[in-house]
């Protein structure tokens, strides 16, 4: 086994025993890069250099007797919205070509005080705007989207191009390429994880949080990530806590929401039968399954766009009139149309928002997590614009993929994404569990009890 | 002297001493209402059979032991946006003319608890959305305007129509009447006085607080009308407080700002030299003069505008498709204006409301008062349109009378706003004093002080 397809908690333990030194696994990762990246392009940049520099460092501290915790002396990749003081913030994007960040953000700071080693930065698809990231291909078929918008993040963690990675997730964008790419991903409760020095794409809806191998490797990023910083205005002062799940494989007592309604509509057959079977392993784990209503589903699209497509256009309003050439088509042309929002979309999508989030709250009270599909399509061919259901509509692919996991953008709720096998493709399946806020704990444990009772998962071939 | 012309501490320490009965001050105010009614037009409603019963009902609990503070047995008029269960919240429109309230609002609620007795609704500018009230006369010249939007709570104030009167201030609308109509004004902390049951014009500068006679009134009101309720969102968690302020005319030790910018700027000389003797005056009690400078005050008037309109047309979205002619015109125009903003507009003007609040936070730690005129000219004649400045601008009568009242709608800080003389022409000018949020005792504290250094204030002449 080389050192790159260790997952974090695994190169963690052997490096605080010694057996692997931070700079045998980065050198490991940064091979597995030149041998994938051709294929796959999961990063805008690789800092070699710079990686195996802050490899050594962690080595040697390791060796002082300076360990720090389990993020010490491990690769990383960071999705290219992430400010990392010196290096460019491209967002995947032309406009950002004489970008260079003066500070790093928050994120990037608490990471690299844990010790954490920079492998370079992850593709976006650009400023985040959009579901299938194209300059990056899916880890299981180069043939095939990645998802977006943190596709390089996912790709570079599921074909071992990176220990971990962080990503941002504004309607999905953690959630779906896990999915499509067979990894984790978690969207954290808005505000848990600090947005200084993160691009924004839409305020009230971005999320940061960690993309890995499993779950336990979430619940390990998440810690060193989460906690109270006021440069961000919507930061929660919650004190911040250790994430990781206790050992034990008993969820008894535990009630599993199961969606009556919405998160299996216009879902292919072999994710729901995929997801379906890994509620049944939660039952036979001890669980409780209830079924919920989903509320006010019919306002969940209309508030998901209301609400992105204004703040995105307000945040690249100097741009957009400055150099509107330099954006791709796409993101372009949502742009443009957000400049023609009336006002009282925006209020519209403001007020359903709030009811959403009370009427999530209530039905959050009768259950401890809902379990449902990530995305109701695995990846589908790169250019390929629209899915076709068994009743015979189309849906646009970015539309699919962003209906089941925006309704946590708009109320706040964690959800945590975990691959729940492979359809007969081959290609990787999702389910996400969602919780109370601040539930991250619950999701956490259950997503890696879950885990604990599956055969061990591959990389992906990568190529 | 006739009861109508009490104070409401006054009259409060007679009823307590029994040298008053509720019924008799009740039969005096109405009366009173019968006499300047005709020329003032301050009442939607009287509601004299249920305030004579009111006021029975009070005088039997008070004479049986049940007294139940300052407000019992105290005549009160309540802006007609104020929902009092089983009354008519007209909002002086014709939209509402099959409206009935099923509920009290909250300050209703509160005031009828507290034992204040209802004398019927007041009227205000059409559903809140103007500075002048037409409907209404000014109290001390029948053809001046009385200022809006709680123009009919001022007058009737003013005029001994009530004891005390409840109004509500999106952009001034509680202070400007007070100022033009020479009574007191405050309005409150935003989200320290509960909404819910009072008609919105726009949420996030909506607020509700006390008019009276003297400042030891309005701080006996706002005592009965501050303190949590969750069914409205901004409501402020802060414990209820008593608000009286301390006997004592010392202000030694207190920073009076000054403002060198703004608001002093476009501003009646009469009402200038008025302001700067009252604010000598607290120079002479104690106080030290600070010269403030006012930030960012280019952003005023778009971020007050950018944000009422958009969400008083969001408000007002189905009425307004549905019945378009039942609006006066100017309050139509504005709402159909709303509906062609763009949501840029409004989220710029989020944005600046954000960096205002931030710069005034920072203001106020270098005093503990801010004093300025509260409006910049005295009552207008009926049908004035625009205001000429003496280097020959011209401004139109609202954009003037909302000028210097709406940063602490903006900014959510406290304002009262006390009357400090007359002009040549006899009409009242007002000074407010601007503080820290839910710095309303300090502000009570300095009103208080100095309204009792001054000459008793006659009652408006009302004819």
């Amino acid at each position: 086994m080389h050192p790159y397809e260790l997952s974090l908690t695994a190169a963690a333990s052997a490096i605080r025993a010694r057996q692997l030194s931070p700079v045998e696994l980065a050198d490991s990762v940064l091979q597995r890069i030149a041998q994938v990246e051709p294929h796959l392009q999961a990063y805008v940049t690789v800092t070699a250099e710079h990686t195996r520099r802050a490899a050594r460092e962690a080595e040697r501290d390791i060796a002082a007797g300076r360990y720090r915790g389990p993020l010490h002396g491990i690769p990383m990749g960071l999705k290219d919205l992430i400010d990392v003081a010196g290096l460019a913030t491209s967002a995947s994007s032309r406009v950002r070509a004489d970008h260079r960040a003066q500070a790093d953000s928050t994120v990037a700071a608490r990471l690299s005080a844990a010790g954490a080693v920079l492998l370079g930065k992850t593709h976006t698809h650009e400023f985040a705007y959009g579901l299938t990231t194209p300059q990056t291909h899916n880890a299981w078929d180069a043939g095939r989207v990645v998802g977006g918008s943190s596709g390089g993040s996912a790709v570079a963690v599921a074909s071992g191009a990176a220990t971990f990675a962080v990503g941002t997730d504004t309607g999905g964008s953690i959630r779906v390429p896990a999915a499509l790419n067979g990894v984790v991903g978690l969207k954290p409760t808005y505000g848990l994880v600090p947005r200084h020095g993160v691009t924004s794409l839409s305020w009230s809806l971005d999320h940061v949080g960690p993309v890995t191998r499993t779950v336990e490797d979430a619940a390990l990023v998440l810690t060193a990530l989460a906690g109270h910083d006021a440069r961000d205005p919507a930061s929660l002062t919650t004190p911040a806590t250790d994430h990781r799940p206790a050992a034990g494989t008993d969820l008894t007592g535990l009630r599993v929401g199961v969606p009556r309604t919405y998160y299996f509509d216009h879902v292919d057959p072999e994710i729901e039968a995929a997801v379906r079977q890994a509620i049944d392993q939660l039952q036979a784990l001890g669980a409780r399954l209830v079924e919920v209503e989903i509320p006010l589903t019919r306002y969940i699209q209309a508030t998901q766009w209301g609400l992105m497509v204004a703040e995105a256009t307000a945040y690249h309003e100097g741009t957009l009139r400055a150099v509107p050439e330099l954006y791709q088509a796409d993101v372009r042309i949502l742009l443009e149309a957000g400049e023609l929002m009336p006002a009282g979309d925006y209020l519209r999508a403001q007020r359903s928002r709030t009811l959403m989030r009370q009427e999530w709250a209530r039905m959050l009270t009768e259950v401890d997590v809902i379990a449902a599909p990530t995305v109701p399509a695995t990846a589908v061919k790169a250019g390929q614009e629209t899915i076709t259901w068994a009743d015979g509509t189309d849906e646009g692919v970015s539309d699919a993929y962003v209906r089941l996991s925006s309704p946590a953008n708009i109320t706040g709720v964690p959800s945590l994404s975990i691959p729940v096998g492979h359809d007969t493709a081959g290609l990787p399946i999702g389910m996400q569990l969602l919780g109370r806020p601040l539930g991250e704990n619950t999701l956490l444990r259950v997503g890696h009890v879950y885990e604990q009772t599956q055969p061990a998962r591959d990389l992906a071939r990568a190529a």
